[in-house]
């Protein structure tokens, strides 16, 4: 169940989770990025109930992440594409990936993230894009924006500077 | 409900997710970095039933994300403070964020990520931390890791090079 306060549906945090928050959509995403594109691979790899991984991947293709495409005409078949907005999302999981890399890695680690072309392992890490400076090392916080409401104004008084 | 496959308990994406994927938790980290610590702040921002409030810090406390500090004796009191590896997990939320702004503007832009010092908008981007490459003009891909179980090799058989 979702129920946020009227001041939720402002933030984009907030409405991201609301397209693709729960916790099914997010490892077909993953599943997605590693190259899977047809039901019963999805289903395979995940072990979801058919039911459940039909209404999850709807979702997804209605919230425009996924593209539904026949790729078989007798019997129809489609299969499940990443859109350009799908893509852009590949940073959040990768996120996740990395904490749970280093935070929930008692038993080794199982998964490893190598650029293809080298083989060498990649290590996400956020920076700013104009400075090229890691987030962590900035004071960043959030202020509302120019379209922001009164409620958000009210919540994200930050005076920089 | 969650019911994975076997296989997933070895993917930190999936054990990230179990430990924090419940949508609310996602929230309440967003106000901890925000600065919210009390019950009445979390209640308040997030219009959440105080019952499930409870049982979301309940589990944040417990996967370490948030430490439960008494602030006040007579009558007892709590805070919630992000523990390092809660402060760990902001760069999910950024992401998240990142993409939200990104996608989900339609109405205009409500919530911008400045640094405090400068005023400076941030815009949170994923690199490489070795050699500084966005991720988007890399090919990564997962791969086995060296204590990859059968499945998760089955899974991801990479051949790099």
């Amino acid at each position: 169940m979702r129920r946020t306060s009227f001041a939720e549906s402002e933030c984009p945090i907030a409405n991201s989770l609301e397209l693709v928050g729960e916790w099914w959509s997010m490892l077909i995403l993953r599943d997605a990025f590693d190259g899977h594109t047809r039901f019963d691979d999805f289903q395979r790899s995940l072990g979801i109930a058919p039911n459940m991984l039909t209404r999850r991947l709807a979702a997804l293709v209605d919230a425009g992440l996924l593209e539904k495409r026949p790729y078989q005409q007798r019997p129809p078949r489609y299969e499940y594409v990443l859109t350009a907005r799908g893509r852009d999302f590949r940073p959040v999981l990768l996120a996740l990936y990395a904490w749970g890399d280093r935070h929930l890695t008692a038993e080794g680690r199982n998964l490893v993230l190598v650029d293809r072309a080298t083989g060498e392992e990649v290590s996400p890490v956020l920076v700013d894009r104009a400075t090229g400076r890691p987030l962590n090392e900035i004071d960043a916080v959030f202020t509302a924006g120019p379209d922001a409401g009164p409620r958000m104004r009210d919540r994200y008084r930050v005076e920089p500077g």
